[in-house]
């Protein structure tokens, strides 16, 4: 048994929370490769380490745009007031951490030079922000590898260089070239537990460059994906996925077991406490992912995986909701027998950058859904509805926004007939018109179309609807005053 | 009150038909102009007029491929024995109907000139069939038009040349010219009932040209819409649409009113008693379309209306269903993130020549429903397959065949929340497996996907589902052996 062990930001914010992942690593030797973020917020007011470097790399550029960056005029901008600033607060952040976990301040000189030599060297603005934003996570790996060996563990700190992890030279979004895996898996032969920053990798010419949202999650799945592991583990301060958003439905119960299709279902609307982009090198190679809370590690939490056993009584594993959907829809008589219509019609969507995400039909008539932050403007809609006007010349167009998307998402949901009835039965219960439905032949989602102004409804009766011992034991709950 | 009416073939098939008409027409004096087809089948094993016609084409092309079709060559081809023979078939269909109408035969000599003429004169093969085929109703309204002046009625025979009928020179697919509304509209000065020919027009360069299928009923719209009718009256040997199809369901009731977009989605799964493309020109321009009965002409019919009023107690105005479909559904992670990847995946459909006629999609995952007809072979299908494969590198393609799509449809259903309920709840209590759905925000039907082995449990159920009164009604009819 392998594990590669993911550790998120808030897990790694201060002392205390490292000292919890330094037990966690010491009570688990499975675990071979640790990726660590940079330390985030401690407290809500509190600023996140990558936020520090950012303020850094902006008080460079407004110094540095005065006195420049060259020869001489480097020591100047080193040590101009902003840039002196920006520095000394991430370096306070590491200075805190290390002597709260009783550690020697010696690194601090070398992360001062470490940025220094950044600021110094890297002409790039957008070359240079990825590399100081790197630090946060590099620093970070390399203080938890000094506390680990401080506590006796055979604990050593790899950079993404030292590991292989090769990515194109695409600065905030780098992407992995595959022939990175055979390198990582080397690591296999080192020993001890490998400390290794997440967030970013190398380019073929030598530079940092960072991946893109949800950039730790992506190097822990390509370290696991690299050296084979059995199991991923996802450490967050969540225990769980849960049926439902906690944020939306008083005590959705959490889900044990969840495949990454329906993980990516539930958390195109909505929710997921990750990217799930992230998560494409284990899925590709079956990995299992296991959500850990750092504060509370003996907790089993939700697992993902590529297939498991299904439960025809449960045949819903989770429903999620989002807004800020917008449907135009194009109706023409014997629009069916035009072959194109529909293509074209996503088509002029798709040349004003506007992605289509779905197109439920009916015989005459299609309804194109977009997401209403894509629109930027009424005159951007306007455009692209003139273009279908003049190329398509439909009978009439409409637009509907404020739509709220449901997904009903359950592997089991292909071996069960009822759960179409349910859903449509809840919203005809609940006086819920619902103004598109989508099901595709995969039957693991379903999609219902409503009014926003009706989410929290709907919400309430599907749990009751796909969840109805739950859903008791919840008001249960509620009436003993819990 | 001006109506326009067209009779089908089935009303003009023998004398006693024609007199039918004659009687009708002599009841109405609203009728300004009547749109005459060729004679249709006498009885079941009957050959069309149309046919006929066809028929002496292939028998010229036979034997003018031997003897040529120039100079003393024609007299050769008009009298071999199969041209006489094909000939005579299609003159005496006519003579029997003069004769039984007690007209004098004089018109036959020049319907055989007509032939002759055409066949004599015309090279090019489409041309030529073109011309024949339109003898068919040419003739018929001739006829007519001399059967009706016996009856001393100020009837008149109008060539839709004269009728100003400017067709697209596309041999058996000719499209209207708008220019020829103008010239239409002058008919309204004529005296008396006018009596044209359906089915073909006239190129600006003179030539015959012929509509596609529904060609009559083409003809009869034209007509109507550029005299300005007050009401197309389309008479058949049918009174009704009816909710259900008569086919597949004991007794289905028959619809009273319904509006072009429900007759057009109904017919679009299974039935319909004219081609919808031909009813473009009154839908155009709201003239409602009343279905009479040759046979029963006192029944008021089906009436075919752009608007109607909506009563709520009735979302469902009738369901339909066609087998004959297949699903590829294609799944890929993340696909959803993939602008373009919908609309590449239909580009491929349609570059081999095959439409797609609906997408309902998941998340990672969209179905493209095509007609099973379109795929010519398996190799067919497993290449545009391959492209997929190759060009959008999915997951996984499934293909599902022996599809049935269910069209439930009503103008009412968008004021009702329960429609969708009802049908779910159906398909779940008679153990049905729904395979997709669709529903665009239009409401005026929902598409639901099924096995085509369940489309008669399903039909039965729906139609107890949407019309119980009805339903019960049958069932008491059944019980006392009706």
């Amino acid at each position: 048994m392998m594990i590669v062990a993911k550790f998120g930001g808030s897990s790694l914010a201060n002392a205390g929370q490292i000292k919890k992942v330094a037990a966690i690593i010491q009570g688990k030797p499975e675990i071979k490769a640790v990726v660590v973020s940079a330390p985030g917020k401690r407290f809500a007011e509190d600023i996140k380490v990558t936020d520090l470097l950012i303020a850094l790399f902006d008080a460079v550029q407004a110094v540095g745009g005065q006195v420049g960056q060259v020869g001489h005029q480097t020591e100047a901008l080193l040590q101009a007031e902003p840039v002196a600033e920006a520095r000394q607060k991430v370096l306070d952040r590491y200075a805190s951490i290390l002597i709260e976990l009783g550690l020697s301040t010696e690194l601090l000189a070398y992360f001062e030079d470490t940025l220094n030599g950044y600021i110094a060297d890297i002409q790039e603005p957008e070359r240079l922000l990825d590399a100081l934003k790197a630090c946060g996570e590099d620093f970070n790996a390399q203080v938890v590898s000094h506390y680990l060996v401080s506590l006796g563990l055979d604990a050593h700190y790899v950079s993404p260089k030292e590991a292989g992890i090769l990515v194109t030279d695409e600065p905030s979004n780098a992407r992995l070239f595959d022939e990175s895996y055979a390198q990582i898996a080397k690591l296999r032969d080192r020993a001890g537990v490998l400390i290794i920053p997440g967030f970013f990798g190398y380019s073929k010419g030598g530079d940092i460059v960072t991946f893109s949202r949800g950039g730790s999650d992506i190097s822990g799945a390509i370290i696991a994906n690299g050296l084979g592991a059995d199991l991923y583990e996802n450490y967050t301060d969540e225990s769980f996925i849960y049926s439902m958003h906690p944020g939306k439905i008083a005590r959705p119960h959490p889900i044990k077991e969840i495949t990454y299709s329906e993980m990516r279902e539930l958390s195109y609307a909505g929710f997921g406490i990750f990217h799930e982009e992230a998560l494409e090198p284990v899925y590709r190679n079956d990995i299992p992912v296991m959500i850990r809370n750092t504060n509370q590690p003996e907790i089993k939490g939700t697992k993902i995986v590529s297939k498991k056993e299904l439960d025809p009584r449960y045949p819903v594993t989770g429903v999620s909701s989002a807004t800020g959907f917008t449907a135009i829809s194009i109706s023409k008589y014997l629009l069916n027998r035009e072959m194109g219509f529909m293509r074209r019609a996503i088509r002029f969507f798709e040349e004003a950058g506007v992605p289509v995400e779905h197109v439920p039909s009916g015989i005459d008539s299609i309804s194109l859904v977009i997401r209403s932050a894509n629109i930027q403007s009424p005159e951007h809609l306007a455009g692209i509805l003139a273009t279908i006007q003049d190329k398509l010349n439909p009978d009439s167009i409409q637009v509907e926004d404020d739509l709220c998307i449901f997904a009903i998402v359950g592997e089991a949901m292909r071996e069960n007939v009822g759960v179409a009835a349910a859903a449509s039965r809840t919203f005809a219960d609940n006086h819920i018109n619902i103004r598109m439905i989508s099901q595709g032949a995969s039957e693991i989602s379903m999609l219902f179309m409503i009014k926003a102004e009706d989410e929290d409804i709907a919400l309430q009766g599907l749990y009751q609807a796909y969840f109805p011992r739950e859903a008791l034991a919840t008001l249960a709950a509620a009436a003993q005053g819990e």
